[in-house]
């Protein structure tokens, strides 16, 4: 009997979900849920219908775990919480200032429902945290730095598409190599923004904009680009297609600290992820802790949790024997 | 109220333990067991009793965890069961051979006593164990590859040690830059123990020992050296004194694995450990856990556990709402 997995959306993480069911046995996708026509809608695994979501309480004893593969903006703080009192829910919430209160609607839910919500999955939040909460946990004396790149920003992407002329966009988040030198070798610097990043961005302007302007609207945009010193390269759709299509993306976190009666010793973690599909590696995330939520959930446990409330052999299709033999 | 923690042993690791519980303030070291006559060892931390392991008994009220400071060959497949009925214990036995015979026996004792044994803590096994086996759920199609160094093996200098003629020796084992590469670049490479790693060896001869003898038995010791290839160094015992005479350790453990409908996405993560005192991190690690054991006491658990069956939370000083806001 395998765990009956339901995604609701069907954007690029949702399809990571689904390619990453796909390479375990004991998980199915048993239904897609759209908010378009479900007609309109055709899902890439043979056999597996797409629903409206108007009829996913059809569903509440049919799937085990539901899986929320919208965005932190919009979607997850309203659907998230609505849907842990009817299912067991995984959700990739990173929205950081935010978690408190999402954590706090998510557990109320999935309490009064009797069902496990498991937020903010993925690689940050996600693996990152957990290296970032152990090595904190290991190392209590010690400054933890995480970098990110080089990879695509999705968000800052979309952010330059926004601006007027703005055809297509690719934007790249660059860790700076003199900075990552530096931390490695245990001095731990304090380092500013600008100091940690650079941001690269690869446009394709409409015909006839205003290049210049398309580019010191980049450069000085709040938030996401007036902290960096950023790069635009002005490219053809051509250009865009052939060399910047992939979603690959990746960092590392690093926790410096030390040990000893007089604290003369030192030491380094390094957590680093290489990815070709950002999407699919977060996808694959979620489909281990959506075994932890159906296993949580058949303990009869409910209320919410994140990474760090889960014992890591939950996540594992391997039996707890196993496990001590071939990875302990 | 601080947890109080006694420690069986006073070797390197326990003296790592006891460092790092100065680095934790919800942490205490209560006392220190010995199987010597305790006036004959003096503790660092002051106002520590040392007592005789005869009349640990007496203890059972008045700390909450015991750290097995022993070695895995013959202290801690004895000990830790032993003093599991009586104590929540932790322990870094790492005979992988034996680990399902050991994790049966401080289970039995464990849940006899109604405490919690936390077994195999350190970093390998330990840190290490975790990143491979949460990467093994994550990316269940892919291989995984640990390696070591370049750092002290103190199984290894001992073994050298006990060779005729042999004064003083210090082991290095040094992973192979070129298999690393290999495995970095996710091409999956079926390496053999002699490709992933070499020894290097320091040697302090006595007197007129016949060293090419000497190098002949190490180069062809079973088990520790004739698999590698080996290098030796006749040194003075000053040499040794001023350039081998820390415990610095390390190793890194790489993950690669494939997503995608086709598998066409390649994603690689490595976790990297640098070390200056391998005694003192370990002990960084237990003394976590130590934490996790107490914890996991007082919430009426019992029987054996390892890495894999710890909710990451339980290590850490901090509220979950503290992890939440600062790690999350």
């Amino acid at each position: 009997m395998s765990i009956k997995i339901g995604i609701l959306g069907y954007g690029n993480l949702s399809r990571g979900v689904e390619s990453a069911i796909r390479q375990n046995d004991d998980l199915e996708l048993a239904v897609v849920f759209t908010r378009r026509d479900p007609a309109s809608l055709k899902v890439r695994t043979e056999g597996v219908p797409v629903c409206s979501v108007d009829n996913i309480a059809d569903w509440k004893d049919k799937i085990d775990v539901l899986v929320l593969g919208g965005g932190s903006a919009t979607d997850l703080p309203e659907q998230t919480p609505k849907y842990a009192e009817m299912f067991n829910v995984v959700d990739s919430f990173d929205t950081h200032a935010r978690i408190g209160e999402h954590f706090a609607n998510v557990d109320a839910a999935a309490k009064k429902g009797g069902k496990v919500g498991i937020i903010s999955i993925g690689w940050d939040p996600g693996m990152f945290s957990l290296v970032r909460m152990v090595s904190d946990a290991v190392l209590p004396e010690g400054k933890h730095y995480t970098f990110w790149g080089r990879g695509v920003s999705q968000g800052h992407s979309d952010a330059i598409r926004r601006i007027e002329g703005v055809k297509d966009a690719r934007q790249y988040t660059v860790p700076v190599e003199a900075a990552v030198e530096q931390v490695r070798s245990g001095s731990n610097p304090e380092l500013t923004t600008r100091q940690m990043h650079t941001r690269e961005c690869f446009v394709v302007a409409e015909e006839g904009a205003d290049k210049a302007r398309i580019e010191k609207e980049i450069k000085e945009m709040p938030n996401y680009f007036a902290d960096y010193d950023t790069t635009v390269h002005f490219i053809s759709e051509e250009e865009l297609k052939a060399n910047h299509s992939g979603l690959p993306h990746g960092g590392f976190v690093i926790r410096s600290g030390v040990s000893g009666f007089e604290k003369e010793n030192k030491h380094i973690i390094e957590y680093n992820l290489k990815l070709d599909s950002n999407p699919e590696f977060t996808g694959s995330v979620i489909a281990a802790y959506a075994r932890a939520a159906y296993r949580l959930s058949k303990e009869g446990q409910s209320g919410c949790k994140t990474i760090f409330d889960i014992a890591p052999a939950y996540l594992s299709a391997k039996s707890a024997d196993e496990l001590r033999h071939s990875l302990l």
